[in-house]
This record gives structure tokens, C-alpha cells and sequence, in this order.
């Protein structure tokens, strides 16, 4: 019998500065140091840094991709998910994650952050998006982790 | 042989006040006006009072369901189109359209507004979310159906 | 308020043979007659020619594309959606569909005849896969519309 | 960096006889000896035993399911993936193998061995339905997946 795993989403930009990297990577591993999967769109930038983070780490990693080739995928996504739905994939990053962080992003970023808030999926903002009262707030990739964690665990209603 | 019509998407609250309803009617019966297709998430509040303002000048109204029973889709949606996507089928609401005005609306409607904006489809707010420059911003119903129709017809990528 | 229309989808080769191509028009001169909306997946051969023969006959019809592009739907076609699902957009052909008329196909048509019978709606086979005793077989374009339209009637659960 | 796994994904039915299901198992198991990872559609009946005969056999198994619930999962499912996409995600299940072993199964398994075949997916069958000379045939489980494996590694196109 499966164990009940968490799922933490990692969601931000396909390319980012170094900074944001630093912080998807220490978000990433402390992912992993909790013993949650890591679930991302898969693809570079944010999602990337967050993985490689999290492989370091001995962590797990899922990365649900927009398009049909796997190969598509980031060096540091150990399951690779193909999906054909283009952006419509951000629905499902969502929707495999008990908890979201939101790093630094652009529009794909705050899609993803409108559809935990519509679906009632917990979501903490790290140097993001503000656009509600019902994100949580980090002051950093440690607190985020904490805080998304506690979330996950409260809220497991899909998984 | 099909001549190119122009589709103008509408997107808001599933729920609405009444001012919010009014100015919604008032946008479908200035689409009908300009001749454009209305194409909505098929559900109520402004997506209903914006099919109405449609309906009552001889407009035509397509609405895009996240369920598969067209029954669910508000009287005036002259075309019902399910779906079975739940929320996913927000990104075909922006995909099937060439120009989108957001009026009054909550996560869903936010969600859309960044699907637009992620893509390049030209959104015009009226009352509504304003996360980004990108976004065109509108004084009444009138001006957000000229501004849209303007850009959907300069932008026509998608039809 | 909208009437209720019945939606008669039709499925087959998107490249097809004279006689096919013939058959198809037929088709959809029936559905024009019989006063149903002709739903298809929007593509050429066989979907092209059912439109065509709709059309010529002051019928309505609707396709629902793979990509995301309105252009890639042929010239009959008076509401394209698009979609971006791929392959995927069988299903919202079958689910957009009363009943539906399987007309010569190969891989794609019997994906959507699987469909039709997973989901118990009723399916007419012409000249086509013929893979379950669930389907309806018959002998002219005309007797086939006729089964479509009495089955559609029957058992309109999804509009 | 990420070894290049093989996906060997399982289609049948979501309830099966005993003998299916030792079949199924046996499959299940033989996936697990090769080293392969077992992608299914997360259910019961086939898909529940060939998960079950592969993590008796130290596997790895990937289900995709129709709905936003990983509960659903059967118990043997090692990483649920949620899609909310009802019968589309059987799409979903041929995207992400590298080949398919079908099954005893019914109109959904029907509809995965058409999307296989349009897809060019390599699809061997085990007492399932026979539409196509493009399908291989396999007298029993092992002969099934040595078949898959062969066929996975040399037309790993999507991977």
C-alpha cells in the first residue's frame, strides 16, 4: 500500500534571474529535507532550480509538461508527465499539488495562483504576485516550505 | 464559404450584483451592435447578463461549458459547447476568442485575464482585476466593445 | 430563450475517397433537412464534405479543432472552436453530439466510436469500423440520419 | 540527471474475472523484472492487478486518472496523477508510454488501443480486442512485455 506522500507545487517563471534562482533552489531543498515531492510545470528557469534543488537533496520530482516530449523536461524532473494541453497544464500542476508555493513569475505564474485560489488549494507567495488576503506570505524559502507544509497537511481534500 | 467573424470574449463572475449585471448587459448589447460573436464560459451572473444584452439586439452567443450537460448553460447561450475540463476549459474561453473584456469577477475570471495576458490576446478591463500595464482599461461598456473590437481585429492571430 | 436544437455529430477521415466524400455530403444534406446542427471535428475529407453538403442546404455546423488556429477549419464550417487538445478533442466531438454518424475512418473515428460506447451515446455506423453490436448500422445516408435523429430524441442526457 | 526510464503503460479494463486478472498481474510483474515503469489509468480491475503484480516485484507505477481525487487511486498505484479530464485522460495514459500492453477491456480500453494506432504508438495485445494488423499479438505476459520493450526502446519518439 502507497504511503500518503505530500505533494508541494513549485510554480514561477520558465526563465528567471540568478537571484529567483537561488531561491527556487533553497525552496527545492527544503522540499526535499521534508520529505515532500516536489510537483512543477517541468520545464526551466524557477521549476529547474527548484528540481535541482530538491535532487541535491535526495528528493523527488515531478514535472507536469505542456507538451508531448518528455525530453522536454528538466534535467532535474525525475517523472516527466506529458500532457498535450499546452497552458491548460497549469490546471494540473495545481491540481497534483496539496500546498503551491509561487516564486518570482510572469502571467503563467499568476494563472496558476488564480486557480488555487479559486479551487481552495493553499498557496504561499514568496517575492510573487499579490493579488489576495487568502495567499500566504513567506519571508523566505524555509518559512514558505513550513508554511506550505502545515497547509498541505491540513487541507489534503485531493489526495 | 464562412465569412470571418469576429469573436469578442466576455469574462466575469459566475455571481454578480445588479450593477455588475447591468454593466455586463450593457457590453452583450453593444457586441451584438458591432455585429461580433459573444463568446462566454456559458454560466451565470455576468456571463448571463452580458448573453442577454446580446440576445435582446439579435446577437449571437456562444458559451463554453466546464460540464458536459449544455443544459447547464445560461438561457441566452444560443451555442452550448461542453466541455467535461471543470475550470480548464477558462483557457478555451481565452483561446476562442480574438479579443476578451473582463468585467467584475473573482479567481476564475483572474485566471483568464492571465491566460490572456500569457498569450497575447487583448484583454480590456472594465471594474475588474488590474494586475498588469498590458491589460487596456475602459471608462463604460461602450468604449471597452470599440477598444476590443479594434484590437481583435489587428490581432486576429488565433482566427 | 434558446430552442433546443439536436446536435448530429459526424465522424470519419480528415483525407477521403470520392465515394466516401460522397457519402459524407449526403450526410449532411440530411442533417440540414432534418433541421439538426451538424457537429464535427471541423477538419477535411469526410468532415469537410458532411459540412458541404449542410451548408448547400441551409444547414449550421460546428467544429471543434485540434489546435488552436480557427483558419485550419474548412470553409463549411460556421463555428469553429478551437481547443489546443489535440488528438483530444475527440471526446468534446462526441460529447457535443446527440447522437453521432460514423462515416469511413481509420484510427481517429474508431477512437470517437469507442467513445460514443463508452459513454452510451448513440452511434450510427455507415460504411465504417464496425466493432460492437452497440452500434446502429445503416445502409443509406438518408436511413442513417433518420436512426440519428429518433436515437438523439431518445436519449438527449448530455444538452 | 535522469536516467531515460521506459514507460510500459497497461489498458483494460476498470473491473476484470479473475483470469484477466492473473494475466494482468503476470504483466504487471514482468514490467517490474525488465526494469520498466508501469503507467496505467490508476483504477481497478486490470490496471489494479498488473499494479499489484509489479510492486510485489519491487516496481514502480505511475496511474493517471480520470478525475481530481489521488484516493482514487488503486492501492498499488505508486504515483497518482490527478487530470480532471473524465475519459480524456486515456489519452493521456498513451502520451506518456513509450508502448502499451493491452488488455481485457471494453469501449475505453478500445478507445487507448485507437489513440495508440493513430498515434503510431507501438500497442501489443494479450486477449483484447483485435482492430488492426498494426498491432502485435502476444501469446502470454512475458512474451507481452518482452514485445513492449523492444518496441519502446526502438521508437522512444515521445520520451
Amino acid at each position: 500500500m502507497r504511503e500518503a506522500k505530500t505533494f508541494i507545487g513549485v510554480i514561477g517563471a520558465g526563465a528567471c534571474s540568478d537571484e529567483a534562482g537561488r531561491l527556487s533552489e533553497e525552496v527545492g531543498r527544503n522540499i526535499a529535507r521534508v520529505g515532500a515531492v516536489l510537483v512543477c510545470g517541468g520545464m526551466g528557469g524557477v521549476m529547474e532550480a527548484a528540481c535541482r534543488g530538491a535532487k541535491k537533496h535526495g528528493g523527488l520530482t515531478i514535472g507536469i509538461l505542456p507538451g508531448t516530449n518528455k525530453a522536454e523536461a528538466n534535467p532535474y524532473v525525475d517523472f516527466p508527465v506529458v500532457t498535450g494541453l499546452g497552458e491548460g497544464r497549469n490546471l494540473l500542476v495545481v491540481r497534483n499539488s496539496d500546498a503551491v508555493i509561487a516564486l518570482p513569475g510572469e502571467f503563467g505564474t499568476l494563472s496558476e495562483i488564480a486557480f488555487c485560489l479559486k479551487l481552495g488549494k493553499p498557496v504561499v507567495g514568496l517575492s510573487t504576485w499579490e493579488v489576495s488576503d487568502q495567499m500566504m506570505r513567506a519571508g523566505n524559502a524555509e518559512e514558505a516550505v513550513s508554511m506550505a507544509l502545515v497547509q498541505a497537511r491540513a487541507s489534503r481534500t485531493e489526495s
